[in-house]
């Protein structure tokens, strides 16, 4: 199902995951591919930019967009080490994504594959091609290991 | 149910909704209130800034953030003339907004009454008290005639 290309972009997502800890933020991380290269990656920002919606999957969807002066960019697929959320998944589907690959699923805060299930909506104008189960342990260990050490 | 301060602050948000027609963008208006006042107030620019997650309510909800140096803005309550869509709707809930007034309902794109209706979501994590009927058909008018004037 997932091939090389796949291994390596999830990845460069879960390195972003892994910088976002060290700034102390939630760790997700994030990239957008287009013909086969990253463009834009990104982790959570929420804290450093005092903005709840600066999100792993926001902060490449609005770079990417900004790039390519645009705000629908229906060539990029994204990358991201935890299931979206329904703010993001709706801010994919206004920006057209074409394929979401997804790490570890969310069902706490998911709203892709758990709760609102934005895609599955009558609400949701484009429905994006999602795919999951991509290095999921890997990409769970890193929250995991961030939270067991905030509780030391 | 609904006091003269709150017509006022709806009668804002209706003049950034129509401010955001003149831009050539959905004319959808918020304000954001803090104390009885209003602290932020901005329309639709996701063609003009090339961002998706330009919505009247997100760039509100950045901007009152940035202000008030917090991810967090509990203090705050969201007047926006048409229902949020399911990306702003969880927004408002990371952004812990205290309360949403509604103008018009948005059956089409709508996550709140509507589709998502996220926070009656097991995965929502901060249940806004929301309010909706206020000025309702001027609000949806200003919709109506923008896009008449489209189709022409």
């Amino acid at each position: 199902m997932f091939n090389d290309k796949d291994h390596s972009f999830m990845h460069a997502a879960m390195e972003e995951a892994r910088l976002a800890a060290t700034r102390d933020e939630v760790p997700i991380g994030a990239v957008l591919v287009k013909d086969g290269e990253i463009i834009t990656r990104n982790g959570n920002r929420t804290i450093e930019l005092n903005d709840p919606t600066a999100h792993a999957e926001i902060l490449c969807i609005r770079e990417a967009c900004a790039l390519e002066a645009s705000q629908r960019i229906p060539e990029f697929d994204l990358y991201v080490t935890l299931e979206p959320c329904t703010m993001c998944a709706g801010a994919m589907a206004f920006a057209r994504i074409k394929r979401l690959i997804i790490g570890a699923s969310d069902p706490k805060g998911g709203g892709v594959l758990h709760g609102a299930k934005f895609f599955d909506q009558p609400t949701c104008h484009h429905k994006i091609n999602v795919e999951h189960g991509l290095m999921t342990n890997q990409c769970s260990q890193i929250l995991k290991e961030f939270f067991q050490n905030k509780r030391k």
